[in-house]
C-alpha cells in the first residue's frame, strides 16, 4: 500500500482527493493537515465522510506526513513552494495541485502570482503532469506540477491540431466556462449562492493566471510562439469546465477528425464525440474523463473545438491520482474508473 | 458473475442502476430494455456512459434478459405487475423498483394507482425490501418490492421510536422534501428548469401514493394503527430527500438517542449524527447512506427527527442493489462503498 | 415628496429598499449610509442600479439623513437600538427592518440576541408592524418594528384560525423553508453556492431567533399561551419563504375556508388560493404578495396551511414600505403594485 | 388608453408581456388568446397574476382582439405569418415577437425555418425593430419584426465598431450564452431541470436560426459582407443572455471606448460599463437594459466585447413594448423603468 498524505485538506480539491483515494485499492491515506483545524475530525468538516473516515486533521509537520510515500499539496500558491523541498529531501514524492511549479520561468510566475519564486532549483526539476502529453516525464517525476483546470481542458482540445500543424497559431481564441467550485471554499462574498446563481459573467478578461500556463504548454507543443486569447467565465453550477475554442484551419478541406482519433486512441480518459454531438459538463461530473467535440463551421475556415472536464477531477484531484499512478508504476486507471454521476 | 438485466432503462433509476452495477465486482449487466429505443446505444442517451458501456437497448423479451440471474424493473407502475411472473417462472429473481408489489392490499393499491391489480398470487409472495427492517425475509425473496424514496427516509427515521414504543402513534407528521429527479425523466412541463428552479412548493397534500406505503409499513412495525400526516414538497435540486418528522414523546424525560444508536449500530448505511448536527442532503449525494439527526424541542414533548437519503440511491437503485446482495448472499455493501460526492 | 434615508444599505434588504423606493411615486431617497463604503457609488456595489441611481454611500451621521422624513434601518441587530433615538428626537419616523424592537420583553430579547437591550423606553413605544393584523397602531407609529420573514408567513397563515378559535393552541407545528438570501450578503462559507446549492437542510432546530417573535405575536392574537414547534430549513434558491403549518381543528367538520376569505377579503396583499391549489414561492417572487392555501387532511382533524412570501419583499423591504405608506397616510399599495417575476 | 391584445399567451414571452403591460400606464390589455386554453383564466396558468388579472384566454379570432390598437404575436414561427395580415387590414398594428418577418429574404427564411414564406408583400413591409439602430423606421411601422434575443445582444455590442469601421469584418466570433427560458415553456425532456441544471453545453454549433438574422443586420450596418462565427450555449439559469464577442481591431492603437459612449449617449437602455468592469446577466434581470463592457487584450489586436440582456425583456417582450412606445409616439421608456431584480 502506498502511504499518502495531504497538505491543506480543507478545500474542495482536498475532500475530492479523499473521496478518490479512499476508493483507490492501493493507497492508504495516513495524514491530512490543516493548521486551523488541527485535531478536528475530517468528517466534521465534510459530512459526506461520516462513517467512511476516522481521520483527524494534523499539523503540516506531523510524523505521519513524514512517513508517507507521496504527499499532495492542495494549498494556495506559495505553500508548496516552501514546503515541498523537505519532503523531497526525505525521498517522498510530491504532487502540487497548486500553481507553484507550473510556470517554468520564475520571473513570469512572479508577475502573475505576486510573490517571488524562492525555489529555482526545485522549479527546474518539476515535471508538468498532463499524462496525455508527457507521460514519460511523469513516470520519473519526483516533484510533479499538476495542471490547472482550464489548461487541462484547453490543451487536450488543441494538442492534435497543433502537433499536426493543422491550424494557424497566431490567433487562437479560448472562451472557457467554469463552475463555481473553481473559486474555492473560502468565505467570499463573490461566490455566495445569492451572488452567483441565476447569473453568468466573464472575469479576468484582461489577464488570468491560467493564461501563461496555457500559452507555455501550447508553445512547447508547437515549438514556436502562439497567439492566444483566453476569457474565463463563471457558470452557476458547482462543477465542470467547458472550453469552446475557435481556430483557423490552414487547409479547410482537411478532415481533422482522424487526427483527434489517432491522438487519443490509446487514452482511457479522453473521448472524441461523434459528429454533431456536443459535450455537456454533466456527462463527466465526478469522473476523470474529458469529452471533446469538433465542429467545422460551414463556408469558413473556422473550426470550433469543445471540451469538457470536471474541474475537481480531471482538472485537479483525479488528474493528480492519474499522475501518482504513473509515478508509482500502477495501472494508470486505478481508482479512477467510477462512472460519472448523471443526473 | 451474476448476470443482471434491466427492464425499462431510459429513466433516472435505470441509468443509476447502470452506474452502480458497472461498479459492482460480482455483477455483469447483460441486457437493458426499452421498447422505444430498441437497438440504440445506451451511451447515446446517457453520455456519462461513453467509453464505459457497449450496451444497446433491446426489447423486453430479448434472449439475454431471459438468461439473467436477476432482472430489475425500472418501469412505471403496471409493467412489473404484468412482466415479473414470466421471469420468476424461469427461476430468475426479480426486483421491482416501481410500486407494483409494495402495497399488500390489492384493493388499496388499486385505489391509489388507478388500475386493477391482476397478480394477487405474486403480490402475496412479494417481500418488501427495506433491509434494515426485514433483512431475513429479503434473504429468501424471489420477488422483491423495492421501497419508495419517501417511505425509506421516513421508516428509517421512525423505526427505533415505534418499535420501542417511545412515541404516541396517533399523530405523526412527516414533512418531506424531494429533489426533482423523483419526478422522472419524462417530458413534462411541470418539471422544466424554468418551472421548478428558484421555487419551492408542496404537492399531493391531499393524498400521495407513498402515503399508504408509509402507513402500512409503520403499522407493521407498531403492530397497530398509526395516525400519519404526510406532505411532500419539491426542492429545486436534482437529487436528495429530506424528511422532517414531528412526533410526541410518551415520556419527554427519556433520552431516545441510545435507542437509535442501538437500532443502527450494525447497519452500514445508516448513521446517527451527533447532538446538534443536522443532516444535509448533499452529504449523501450519490451514496447509499442515510443520515439521521434527533432533536428534542425544549420545554415540550415534541421530538423532531430529520433524515436524508439520495432518492436515486438509497431511495431506489442503491437499495435495490443492497437487496440483491442480500438475496445472493454477497456482502451487503458490495458495490455500494463509493463515498458521496461533495461538493 | 417624502424624503427617505437608509442606514446600512449594503445588504440585500438595502438594495431591495432602493429598488422599490425608486419605483415609489411619492418618495425620494436622499441618503444611504455605509461606514465601510463611505463615498463609494451605490451602483458600483449593485450593478442593477447603473443608470438608475446617482447616489453614493455616506456616513450614518450625514446631514442628508438628518433631513429625512423617514429613516429605514437595514442593519444587523443592535444598530437600530442605538441609533433610532436620535432620529426620533428630531421628529423623523423610523422603521427598523432588523430585530431590535420586535420582542417587547427586553430580557427575552437579550436571551436570543446575546446583548443587553439598552432602550427600554423606545422599545415600549415601538409598534410591531404587520398591517394585516394591527393597521391602526401602525398608522400612529413613530418607531416601527418591521416583522421578520418567517414570522410574517406564519402569522398570516394562522391568524384567521386563532382569532376565530378554530384550532387547538397547544400544538402548532410550523415547518418553514427559506431561500438563501435570508442569510444575508456577508462573506460566509456556509452560504457559498458550492455549500448550499443542490442541497437541503434544517438549521436552528433547537432554537431560532424568530421563534420568540412568532410565539409572542400568536399569543397576542390568541390572548393565551400557544404551544409552537418551529423548524426552519434552507432551500437552494435565492428568494422565497414557504411555511407548511400543521394544526389540529377543534371541530373537524367546520369548513375553515370562509374564515380565511373573510379575514383577507379587504387585504390587497394576501390571497387565498382555490381548493387543491398549493402555493409556489416563485408566484410571489419580487412582489409584496402572500399566497395561502388550506388543506384539510382526510379522515383526520389535521389541517395543513401553506403560505408563501418573498422574504425580501413582504418579508422585509416591501412590508417596510407598506408600513411607511400607512404611517404617511398614503394609499397602502403605492409603489408595491409590480407583478411578480415569472419565470 | 391603447388597447392591446396578445396572440399565443401561454409561453414565457406571453406572461412577460402581461407583467410589463399591466405596469404600463397607457395600455390596457383587452384580450389574450390560446386555442388550447380557451376560456381558462390566465392566472390559473400563471399564478403570479392571481389578484392582478381578471383575464381569461380567448380564441385568436375573438371580437376583443379585433378591436385592439395593437396585437402582439407571441407564437411559434409560421403563426404570425398567416395571421398578421387580417389585423393590419383592419388598421391594427402588429408586433411579431417570433421570427416570421425578421429575415428579409424569403428563401433564406425558408431554409432556416423549414416552411415556405407565404407572405412576401407583408414581409417586404415589415420593419426590423431594434430601436437603437433604426428608430426612425420603427416610428412608421405597421408590421414590426421584434428581434431575436441573441441578435439583440450581439448587434448592440458590435454596432459602434462596425459603423465606425474600427474592426476587420471577415472574422467575428460571437460566443453566446443563454438561460433556459429561451427554449420556451413546452414540455421537453431536453429542458427538464434534471437535464439542464448543474451542466453547461453548446448547441446548434453547425447552424442556429439566429445566425442569418445576426449576419443580415450586421451586413446592413456594415454595407458589406461580414464573416461571422456564432456559437450559442445553454446556461443553467432561467433568464439572461451573455454575448462574448471577439474581433480584430484595424488599428490596435485606437481607443474604441469613445465610439461606444457616443453611440449610446442618448440611449436609455444601453449602458457602457467602466474600464475593467464586466457585465453579469443578473444586473439586468427583469429589466430592459443592456450592459456592455469593452476589453482590449494586451499585446494583441484582439478586442473582446461583452454584452448582457434579459432574454425575455430586452431580448423579447420589453423590446416589443419599447417598439410599441415608439410606434404610438409615447415616451420610449414608458412602462419600462422598473429596476432589475437583484439578487
Amino acid at each position: 500500500m502506498i502511504k499518502a498524505g495531504i497538505i491543506g485538506g480543507t478545500g474542495y480539491t482536498g475532500v475530492e482527493l479523499l473521496r478518490l483515494l479512499y476508493n483507490h485499492p492501493q493507497v492508504e491515506v495516513v495524514a491530512i493537515s490543516s493548521r486551523s483545524l488541527d485535531g478536528k475530525r475530517v468528517d466534521s468538516i465534510f459530512p459526506s465522510l461520516i462513517g467512511q473516515s476516522e481521520l483527524s486533521f494534523s499539523l503540516p509537520d506531523s510524523d505521519e506526513l513524514n512517513k508517507c510515500d507521496i504527499v499532495f499539496f492542495a494549498t494556495p500558491h506559495g505553500v508548496a513552494m516552501e514546503g515541498a523541498g523537505a519532503f523531497i529531501a526525505k525521498g517522498i514524492k510530491v504532487i502540487d495541485l497548486g500553481a507553484d511549479f507550473r510556470i517554468s520561468d520564475a520571473k513570469e510566475w512572479s508577475k502573475w502570482y505576486g510573490i517571488d519564486h524562492t525555489q529555482n532549483e526545485l522549479l527546474a526539476s518539476a515535471v508538468y503532469g498532463l499524462p496525455e502529453n508527457n507521460r514519460d516525464k511523469v513516470k520519473n517525476a519526483t516533484l510533479l506540477a499538476n495542471p490547472g483546470c482550464y489548461p487541462t481542458a484547453v490543451q487536450l482540445a488543441l494538442k492534435p491540431l497543433i502537433s499536426n500543424r493543422l491550424i494557424h497559431l497566431d490567433d487562437i481564441v479560448a472562451d472557457c466556462k467554469s463552475g463555481v467550485s473553481g473559486a474555492g471554499r473560502g468565505a467570499n462574498q463573490a461566490t455566495l449562492l445569492c451572488e452567483t446563481s441565476e447569473s453568468f459573467k466573464a472575469y479576468g478578461v484582461k489577464g488570468h493566471r491560467h493564461y501563461p500556463e496555457i500559452k507555455q504548454e501550447l508553445e512547447i507543443i508547437a515549438g514556436q510562439e502562439v497567439g492566444l486569447t483566453f476569457v474565463p467565465h463563471l457558470v452557476p453550477m458547482i462543477r465542470g469546465i467547458h472550453a469552446t475554442i475557435y481556430v483557423d484551419l490552414v487547409d479547410p478541406s482537411v478532415d481533422v477528425r482522424p487526427y483527434f482519433e489517432k491522438a487519443y486512441s490509446n487514452e482511457n480518459f479522453v473521448t472524441i464525440l461523434n459528429e454533431g454531438v456536443y459535450p455537456e459538463t454533466r456527462s463527466v461530473k465526478s469522473s476523470n474523463f474529458c469529452q471533446i467535440s469538433i465542429q467545422k463551421i460551414p463556408n469558413s475556415n473556422k473550426l470550433v473545438i469543445m471540451s469538457v472536464i470536471d474541474n475537481l477531477v480531471k482538472g485537479a484531484s483525479g488528474q493528480a491520482i492519474q499522475n501518482m499512478n504513473i509515478m508509482f508504476n500502477l495501472n494508470e486507471n486505478t481508482g479512477l474508473e467510477q462512472i460519472g454521476l448523471l443526473p
